[in-house]
């Protein structure tokens, strides 16, 4: 297959040169390039279905699939998107973005093609991290059951987005030691087909569970998933494309569920991201020649704010521990894991798990905090309310990434926590204006004795002093930031949008209005007194947020404001009720009209409504 | 074991008596009682911790723990509830209700009591159906993993609530025929030990994977353990105390993860529900000589309807498919699944890939119902957003045991969905006042090309006329169900507060107020142009569902009146934040202030105020 791998340094070459200027998901899709060549060129896709896990790895799928000359658009506004998406193209069988679905979708497609008769292939590909997501294992057990000619392919490169963590982690890592397994494998078969079973046979398969797992794991690569119902083979390289060929070309023809092991690199073929995978997982704009990301010089980040008042909280007190899934890295908690690796735990891409276990966790007297990106921890709403808040239980859960997420688009913008966690009974529900507020609130919260959720942006602080020894916020307190008399408009802002309404209200008092602007900090409880007073005492109530607007804290005080009976108009701004699209984040906060400018355009047309709109209102 | 053995036959006695007069999970709870006298024979749960899962096989646990003489009040209004819950017993470690959560409870607790230094010992114990679900999964990979003396009990009757089912039922169901099977894998590990394992050894371990994966299954029970790092025992006979005191015995000193997989008939000692346990496994008032379930004669309830109408539009067309997450009787697919094999998925319990593989269904050109309690359905909140609603794919997910669900108390009530379905983009949520209003809603949700959810209540319907060829609903449109001119109030409700509702307002209109009534029909999207002329026509807005008022629907209209600018004053009546527990459904509707009179009530007070209050108004 030369041509074949001479596209693929082609190929390579095209993610690397435009992930380094667009940032993106590099390793990932440097590890599948043959993998994806060998499925294009054993199956026929215009019928066949390939169905991507979370899908950062499928950008050679993309420029295989008539998007190569609009690939230097990945991950810009309007832009070819970062995941499989099927309104961007035919072969995107199914979006993705978060992990572990692939299978439950692969399943879906296949009984779908089933019951149209055709006889098209349908083929799932997963890793090893999303492995550890427990959809993944119910839909294994479904499929298995099904006995239908499910492909699955385990991209395994022992990575999640850090390393790979979880006991299924440890039996993969044991069977790629055996890269020929499969054909020793099938030399046996024959051996044992030769003897007579039930005597022979039946003694020597006795004994093979007679060894501690590790050895167990090792030798029979498949059992596990054989337990499951699917065939195993594997495992296989990953990076030859004539092995994989080969071993595409024999199971499309079989009639049953089948799993096939492969072995990648993560990063392959570009020698920074080999030796750093997890630098180069999502990866800002980086030098090509150097590997050295560019960082633009800015405040700490949140992230690194949260990182470090969390160590320094565990170190006073020695029931605080921590959680993640699978992003030590990306939730700041390497660091924490280093100075307290008893206390620290990743649970790989598993968020429901890691909720409940905090639940537990917490029943048991600990003090856990649970840090997750505000898109994944959906994932757990359900435990968040059945296994935390009904038994109210002292779990801190912490959300990154909460509003908009910027180029990972749609799949990952945070923009729903305010308004899921606010429905649910015991829950307080808090947004740090500034990274010294994140750590003051951290402080607060651990010596709550209730469920407490903290959300904050991506990216860097504002470039606040912080607090060594900060002062706790009173709890459900808000906060008056600008005062004014006789405010014509009150804007009661959260989180990242009090800096933003500071900055609109400057523009409205250049326009002689007079603006009073409140860091509400709580969208649960809310600061019902202030809010009330601020709201009787103003021509206009403005909330905002960056979040959505439909049960989000607008709609939590537009409920306040009708429960207590107070008429002042309220104008509620934030994100509408659609999904929002790929873009930077100042970009996308444009489009929500959600900048100083726009912000304080909307309030100052609802006031001329106020003043001189009177005159044509007809109710 | 004399003494423990009459101690069961008690306990079974009490149990059967208790549930035949107040309802409650028959079936599980007498298939645990010999295991529940064994393990706390063999521990000390008053510092060893013992978590059940689900917990509706947990009676005889209450029973033995100071719970005895109040057995008689399970499930009433103030009693003893029907699942372990922290605030009623020190025993109960950790609170439950859905499945799949105790192995992560467990290990949580674990962790805190190895960080406290003490050796407790911590069990969990989950049956075969919970293991279906995917963060029983999770857990098992991060338990196995940190390699720390997790017991965990797989108590495996090979039912989930209905028959069980997926690939690992299967499996298991394999190991049963091998009863005493752990015997002779000590034999053969004594054996493999002691010939040479570099070359005769790992020749004969090769081997092992070669035959089909069902007799891998037969002959080697652990292996699918051993691969998430836990240590296999099994099977062992569920009802013989000494055989489980004796493992439980020398399972208590192994310094590892084990999983003791127990085989328990569900139903034991009660002859109808070992005969029948899928219809004693959650059960109502029964003769408990006959076995012989009390039926109040009554209209047809809304599964039946569901069930009835699902298959008649599964008639006219063939793209139609129902998927229910192990509750086939539950939700009433049963019958669909009798006229429809091919077009029936029963998934396990394991919501989340039954979501996901709806949206894959969906995305293959079918049309997907998935039916789901209302409760369950939050383990799918992320697979709803990120998988059917973001590529708004026309999935219909119906809600049963939507509202209140009585005596199953605070884990089981349905009362948040109306709360975060709405707050999804491209969702449509809809609530009907009748039985042959859902049936109508589902020809009409089964015409759009876009996600739609329906939640209905547990029970009767209002016996109204069951369309046969049901008018579909104008989409968007509510209805007036009682007009007035110039109305002084207008109340706006939901579901079964509709009937409610019309009956307040006769209360009312015996007082002489003139009030309208509609019938939202929709939460979303809301009738904005019918509810807005309402508003403006009436002195006061009514809203009233049978959910939280936190993100609710009365919420959604509080967003539409600031947002429109409408100052009517607006009461929301609903389920106020916090957690419900258990009673009647009229109990708690009484109690949530929900009857007719009470929100006649409400309303009068209101109106009063509106009427005469504006004179003490000092805003």
């Amino acid at each position: 297959m030369p041509q074949l791998e001479e596209l693929a340094g082609e190929i390579r070459e095209l993610i690397l040169t435009t992930v380094a200027k667009n940032g993106g998901h590099l390793a990932p899709s440097l590890g599948t390039v043959e993998l994806t060549l060998a499925l294009y060129s054993v199956f026929d896709f215009r019928h066949d279905k390939l169905v991507w896990d979370v899908g950062h790895q499928a950008y050679t799928h993309k420029i295989l699939t008539g998007r190569r000359d609009t690939f230097h658009t990945l991950r810009t506004l309007g832009g070819i998107t970062g995941f499989p998406k099927r309104a961007e193209s035919p072969f995107d069988s199914f979006g993705v973005g978060h992990a572990s679905t692939s299978i439950s979708a692969a399943l879906g497609i296949l009984i779908a093609e089933e019951l149209k008769h055709t006889s098209n292939r349908v083929i799932a590909v997963i890793g090893d991290g999303a492995l550890t997501g427990g959809m993944a294992f119910e839909a294994l057990n479904h499929a298995g059951q099904l006995k239908k000619k499910l492909i699955v392919v385990l991209n395994d490169n022992e990575m999640s987005i850090d390393k790979n963590v979880g006991a299924l982690s440890e039996y993969l890592s044991k069977i790629r030691l055996k890269p020929q397994y499969h054909r020793a494998k099938r030399e046996f078969e024959d051996f044992v087909k030769n003897i007579p079973f039930r005597d022979v046979g039946e003694k020597i398969l006795l004994a093979a569970n007679s060894v501690k797992t590790g050895v167990t794991a090792a030798v029979f690569p498949g059992a596990m998933f054989e337990a499951f119902g699917f065939n195993y083979i594997g495992p296989i390289d990953g990076h030859d494309i004539k092995g994989l060929q080969e071993v595409f070309s024999k199971v499309g023809v079989i009639d049953a569920p089948v799993l096939i092991h492969v072995r990648t690199t993560k990063g392959k073929g570009y020698a920074p991201a080999e030796t750093s995978p997890e630098k180069f997982h999502g990866v800002g704009k980086f030098d090509k020649a150097t590997g050295q990301v560019f960082k633009r010089p800015a405040p700490p980040s949140y992230t690194e704010i949260f990182s470090q008042t969390v160590i320094d909280c565990a170190a006073q007190n020695n029931k605080i521990v921590a959680i993640t899934a699978a992003m030590p890295s990306g939730t700041g908690l390497k660091k924490f894991a280093e100075k307290f690796p008893r206390r620290f735990f990743d649970v790989g891409i598993a968020e429901e798990h890691a909720i409940t276990l905090a639940a537990g966790m917490a029943a048991g007297g600990l003090r856990p905090v649970v840090a997750i990106y505000s898109t994944f921890m959906q994932r757990g709403y359900d435990q968040i309310l059945h296994d935390i808040c009904l038994q109210n239980l002292p779990v801190l859960l912490c959300l990154d990434r909460g509003g908009l997420v910027g180029e990972d688009g749609a799949t990952h913008h945070g923009v729903f926590d305010l308004a899921y966690l606010r429905t649910i009974p015991n829950m307080n529900v808090l947004a740090p204006k500034d990274e010294n507020e994140l750590r003051q609130m951290i402080f607060a919260a651990l010596n709550k004795n209730f469920p407490v959720a903290i959300r904050y942006p991506r990216g860097a602080g504002l470039g606040v002093k912080v607090e060594d020894k900060p002062q706790e916020i009173p709890w459900g307190k808000a906060e008056v930031v600008e005062r004014a008399q006789a405010a014509e408009v009150t804007i009661c802002a959260v989180g990242t949008m009090v800096k933003t309404c500071v900055e609109a209200a400057k523009l409205l008092r250049e326009k002689k209005f007079s603006v009073e602007v409140i860091n509400a900090r709580f969208v649960k409880p809310l600061d019902a007194e202030l809010i009330k007073k601020s709201a009787r005492a103003s021509k206009l109530l403005v909330t905002c947020e960056e979040g959505t607007l439909a049960g989000g804290f607008g709609s939590a005080v537009a409920e306040l404001l009708v429960d207590e009976k107070i008429s002042t108009p309220l104008l509620r701004l934030g994100i509408a009720d659609k999904f929002v699209e790929q873009g930077t984040r100042a970009e996308l906060l444009n489009l929500c009209g959600l900048t100083a400018e726009k912000i304080s355009q909307r309030i100052h047309e609802r006031l001329n409504d106020l003043i001189f709109g009177f005159l044509m209102v007809t109710t």
